[in-house]
Order: C-alpha cells, then sequence, then structure tokens
C-alpha cells in the first residue's frame, strides 16, 4: 500500500515550525507496513491545499493530512477534503459534549466555529484526540484511505499512537506487518559498523538492516513482515548473532527507545547502587539527564558542579597540592574528585569529569582532553580521552563516555 | 517571487531523519523575500523526483532542491534537474582539487563516481561547499532559478549562509528584502500576549507582526520588506513603542537568536558578578543550560546538585532543623541552599531550586510546587511558584523563572 503525507499550515512554509509530524507519521506507516512515497507541505490556503489534495489522492492509496482542523478560519482540511472526496461532514456527538464541558470549565463562550472540532467525514469514523479538542477522520471507500490528524504534535502523536493505530491494526489483521529489532552501539562510527557487517549488509534481504547515527552513538535496525513477533524473532535470530559476533564490546543495548542514561540508571536501580557525580566541563550536564528520567532520585543521591578551581578545593575536597602540580585537567584531579564526591554524598559509585571543552585550550591542554574518573568502593578507574569536535560534542562524548565505561565496570 | 522546496531522500520517507534542511531552507528564502508556496519530499527514486521536479518547475519561479548530490548510486539530483532541463553538467575545477586533496591525505583511492560531487548546472555557477565535498549549484534561465543544495544539514547550513546567500544579494541587490525585528517575552502566554496586542495586530499590515510560542516564552516577530536596515528601523519604531507599553514588564530581551540563560550571563558578566547554583528538582540541568554558553567559566564558579535530603545537609549545610520542621520542599529550605550554595562557592549570588517535578508529590506538596530563591549579599529572595505540565516542562518552568526573576533584580 502506497501512502502519501500532506502537511497543512503557512508557519512551516515561513520556517517557523518545524514539521516534526511528517516524520512522525512516516515512522508509524512503516511500521504498520505501509510505504511512504511522496510528502507535501502546504500553507492555509484553498487553492494550494486542494490541488495537493488531488494529486496526492490521484497516486497514492492512502493520503494523511495533519494541520488546520482548529476552529479559525485559516483551518480548511476538513472543508476542502470534504469537497474533494464530494462527501458530508457529521459532527461526532462525544466530541461536541468535550467542546462544551471545556469551554464551561473555562467559563467561557462558545464561539460557533468551534463546534467544527467535532466533525469528521461521511462514512468514515472520528479518530478521538486525547489532547485536544479537534477529532481526528478515519474514511475509507474505493480502495482509498484518508485521514485527518491535528496539526499540535502531542494530538497527532496521541492519535496516531492510540485511535489511528487501533484502526489500522484491525485493517489489517491478518497481513503481514513490520516488526523490527534495535541494536544500539556505543564507541564505533557508522562507517566502520557497516564495513565490520558489510557481508550482512550485502547478503541479507530479509531483515533488512538500516544503520542510524547520532553524534556519539550508532544503531542497528532488523526489520521484516512477518505474520507475529515469534515469526520475526525467528528471522532476526541469526543476523543478530552475527552482529553480537562482530561488534560485542561497542553494543551496549537492545530496544526501540533506550539510551545511555536510561540503561544506566536501570542497571544501578536493579544492582541497588547510588551514584554521586562531579562535574567539571560538563558543567550539570550529566546530571541534568540523568535526572530527566523519573525514578532518578532512587539512583542519583546528587554531586556537585566544580567549575572554578576553588570549588574542587573548598566544596571537594581537592588538596590544593594535587592542582598545583598536576593542575585541574589532569588524571589526578579526575580521581580526587570522584573519591571526594563519593563520600560527600555518601554514594556507593562516585563519576567525575573535568577536561577542555573549548572554545580555547586550558593549562595546556588540547580542547577536547577529558579526563573520566569512576570510584567503587574497592578500586577507582580513570580514563584519558580526546574526543573532537565542537564545545556541545565535546560535553555530550564526554558524558556517554562515562556511563558507557560504567556499564562496563557494573556488568 | 514564488519559490518551492524539494527535500529528496528515501530516509526522510522512512522517518529515519527528520527534515531540518526544509525548514533551514524556508527560512532563508523568507528573509531574502522570496514567497515558499509548497514543500515536497521524495525518496531516491528516478521516476518520482523527476514527477516532483517537473511540478514544481510548472508553479514556482524557483526550486531549491537539497539531497542526492553525493557519491553513491542513490545521488540522483542532479542526473534528473540535467535531464528535466534538458542542459549538462560541467566540473568544478576547485572542486575537483578539493576531492583529490581529501583523498590523497586520507591514503584512499578515489572511485570514479566521486567526481559527480564536483558538477554543477551548465549555465549556471557552481555554490561552494565549505563542509564538504558535493558543491552546490545556482542556475537561471528564462525567469526560471534552480539550486541544488546538498542534504547533511551541516553542509547545507553553510551553503545558505555563504555561497547562495552572496548569490541571492547580489541577484535581489536595490530590491527591498525583509527585515525583522524580535521582542522576546516571559511569563505570559501567547493567547494573552495576542488579546494584549488585538488593536495592533489589526490594524497593522507593515510590519507584519507574528507570534511564535515556546513552551516557557513568546516571542514577538516584527518584520518588513525595506532597502535599509535604518529605512526598516524607522518602520518598526511605533508598533515596538506600543508593545513596550502593553507588556513591558513580560520582555527580557531583544534579537534573533537569546535565550534567557544567555542574557543572564551576559548581565551577570558586564556587572562583573559571580554565580552559583544549588539544584534540587533541576538536577543539574540549570547548571547545565548556563555552562553551554561559550564564556560561562568567567560567571559560574559551580554549585551542587542536591538530589537527596542527605546531601542537602552534609554538602549544603541546610540543617537537620529545617528539613525536619519544613521539608526540603520549602521556602525556608530554598533559601538555606541558596545562602549556603553563595558562601561555599564563594560566589556574589547564590540561586536555589526545590519542588516536585513529578510524577508523585512529595512531602504532601503538589506536583508543580516549586520554590526559588536568589541570595545577594545584601539579602534573599525567595519566591513559591505552581507551575504545570509534565516532569519535564515543569523543570523547564523553574530554571527559566529563575534566571527572569535573577534579570529583574540584577536590572
Amino acid at each position: 500500500m502506497k501512502a502519501e503525507i500532506i502537511t497543512v499550515g503557512t508557519e512551516l512554509l515561513l520556517g517557523q515550525t518545524l514539521d516534526t509530524n511528517s516524520q512522525l507519521i512516516s515512522q508509524y506507516l512503516n511500521e504498520w507496513g505501509v510505504d511512504v512515497t511522496f510528502r507535501q507541505t502546504v500553507g492555509d490556503n484553498k487553492q494550494r491545499l486542494q490541488a495537493a489534495f488531488k494529486l496526492a489522492l490521484s497516486r497514492a492509496d492512502m493520503v494523511v493530512l495533519s494541520g488546520g482542523l482548529g476552529p479559525t478560519e485559516d483551518d480548511l482540511t476538513k472543508e476542502i477534503v470534504s469537497q474533494v472526496l464530494g462527501i458530508s461532514l457529521l459532527r461526532d456527538s462525544s466530541a461536541i459534549e468535550k467542546i462544551r464541558l471545556h469551554f464551561e470549565q473555562g467559563h467561557r463562550k462558545i464561539a460557533e466555529n468551534n463546534w467544527q472540532q467535532a466533525d469528521y467525514l461521511e462514512g468514515g469514523y472520528p479518530l478521538e484526540n486525547k489532547e485536544g479538542l479537534a477529532v481526528g477522520s478515519y474514511w475509507e471507500q474505493k480502495g482509498k484511505i484518508v485521514v485527518l490528524l491535528p496539526g499540535p504534535p502531542k494530538e497527532c502523536q496521541s492519535i496516531l499512537e492510540g485511535a489511528l493505530r487501533s484502526q489500522m491494526l484491525e485493517r489489517f489483521k491478518g497481513q503481514k506487518v513490520l516488526y523490527s529489532r534495535y541494536i544500539h552501539l556505543y564507541g564505533i562510527g557508522e562507517s566502520e559498523v557497516a564495513s565490520r557487517l558489510r557481508d550482512l549488509i550485502h547478503q541479507q534481504s530479509d531483515p533488512t538492516i538500516a544503520l542510524y547515527a547520532k553524534p556519539t552513538e550508532v544503531c542497528i535496525r532488523l526489520s521484516t513482515k512477518a505474520s507475529s513477533q515469534e515469526e520475526a524473532d525467528e528471522i532476526f535470530k541469526s543476523p543478530a548473532q552475527i552482529i553480537q559476533k562482530a561488534l560485542s564490546q561497542f553494543i551496549y543495548a537492545e530496544g526501540k527507545s533506550t539510551s545511555l542514561a536510561k540503561k544506566a540508571m536501570k542497571l544501578l536501580q536493579e544492582k541497588d547502587l547510588s551514584l554521586a557525580v562531579a562535574e567539571s566541563l560538563t558543567g550539570g550536564l550529566m546530571m541534568g539527564q540523568l535526572t530527566a528520567i523519573p525514578g532518578a532520585s532512587i539512583v542519583l543521591k546528587g554531586g556537585v558542579v566544580s567549575y572554578a578551581s576553588e570549588v574542587k578545593r573548598d566544596l571537594l575536597g581537592v588538596s590544593k597540592s594535587i592542582i598545583d602540580a598536576y593542575g585541574v585537567v589532569s588524571e589526578q584531579c579526575a580521581r580526587e574528585m570522584a573519591n571526594h564526591v563519593r563520600k560527600l554524598c555518601r554514594a556507593d559509585i562516585g563519576i567525575a569529569l573535568t577536561g577542555v571543552a573549548g572554545p580555547s585550550q586550558q593549562e595546556g591542554k588540547a580542547v577536547g582532553t577529558v579526563y573520566i574518573a569512576i570510584a567503587l568502593a574497592e578500586n577507582t578507574y580513570v580514563l584519558e580521552n580526546n574526543f573532537s569536535g565542537n564545545r556541545e560534542r565535546i560535553r555530550q562524548h564526554a558524558i556517554h563516555k562515562a556511563l558507557f565505561e560504567l556499564l562496563h565496570l557494573l556488568q
């Protein structure tokens, strides 16, 4: 089945808003086994929206539109789509009720055009919007599917995950759908992964193998169309073993949405270990990423950001003689920082990061020089690193390398 | 002049890659006074790329394509565009030299199809790519402009800012271009701003007024087409005064790319004041945002992340009697944290954040309750806040409110 996506909104053409809905809709359609062949973006303009929709309808089996379902005059999607299809709009009673309640609770008068947010395409179904007032719409006739989704990303995502997903799984029941397995790697570049898996990538047609590179990590996705998770797992088995063999020292986790921070927090929680962090060049960013994960307070006791040398000395208790002899960007300083923060916060593990994020060198050390120390009760490990890239990239590298090393020590 | 953008790449249709180039190209075109009427995205597929380009050429004066300029077999853009236009490709000598050097330095053999990265459209100009090997291309004939840009965002942006910008300014010399003035507000919602500026927004056609809402702030953009910055400044003067009068207490800065963090760091640096931060619910995120700004080390001495109560007591020195009597989510605890972190780090100003980010309540305090304390030498200010939203949003609100209050105290 071929699908085409149309995102609607003048703010997109002006570049005011980044079109994240297109990517999200693409991801869901691909997961449901639907191929996306074109994407279009149009402004809030009758003629252009009509042209875009007609074109999409002429060449795709399924057209998904996002945006323009709101109550204002420039929200034209439902009107144009119903005109082109030659069908009416019906009003969803539960959406009407929701709009009424919403305005009643806000003690506000309901302007007439607010009701149009409850409209869906005749002959189809409304798609419940748990995050907003505008219902989506699913419509299918004579081999064509038309789906209307709201523009606000939270609302669009909520319908994709909820009402549309249910509808699509019901619609394609018994048919093969796409299953994927994700393997996450740290410490190796995309091209090196591609080169080590060259034979596998060239020989294999099912599952397909795709590589995704982020600034500091690579993810391998295996995908296959199957009738069940079990069937898919069987197909993934042999290539996953080959990947495991070729790249074992770089693999840190499996799963669709994971990260080094999530994996580390989970492992610490399982092992009932607590953590304290002393950050210099990363200035709180590592703790910020860890505490973004709900439940972080069980694992992370706290820590110190010691940007200034005095803070390393006064607050962390790093001795003046060490700073004078080796400098703050040194193996010795990292070691002291990790040991002290561990004791100060009464944690099982202390991690310290000190280095040069740039833009200029420090203490004669080059930009990208970073010392990472991990202090356990019995031992303290220190690593010297030379990261490349700009300030932000070096900071991210430092954090991810520290988390990767922590995982190694814990496993 | 009407423009249409085409982004090329199967990874975009699969949702593997977020299409940030479309937004960036839109922003530049709009700044140069060119209206974007449609955007399309196609995969690495000859027929579909051909159809998309022909369609764009039939309805726009200017077509900008991004992606598919690389050396591999699925990089088809130059081939298709030259076919449709019926012209040849020429090879840019300085790009050839760059490719040769690149491979020589890497001690690698040059595969034949690497040279095609030096190609540009006959009758036009190559656009220098400072971030990669594939040159862009600018071509204009019989009232149509065609621009080819590389897909990697860094390379695309580099040409937009560099070679294409020069070409466009030269091309439109003497014509009016778009100038904008940006006013940033904190502490007020988009709809309230719209309501307070209703008359201005309704009456005004030049400059145009646009509102951009981010999760915790609103930006007002005034735009006008003018022949010079001076002419534009004159046009902005009166509406800017009206905005200033209606919203003065919410305005924190002007300028295209600024933020509360940047503004606060700049002001502290100007006043030669140093800062220390104690973070509980924000877990290092505030310091992480501040230290993302180059030169932060001049202002930020450091601070403490005190997630666990013991850390508030042992490291920050908050007395046990205060924690027992009022809890850690309290005005009293925030005050102590700010005072202590200021002294511990020998800073001029101490900021402390303690509160409940969720997902569940704490010490009987509701999710969203946040105490912000700012300690100066002479005085300590404490604010109670009740933020709404999820964990991430509450954390961001807390940081931005603290920075906004700091700006108020300093100004």
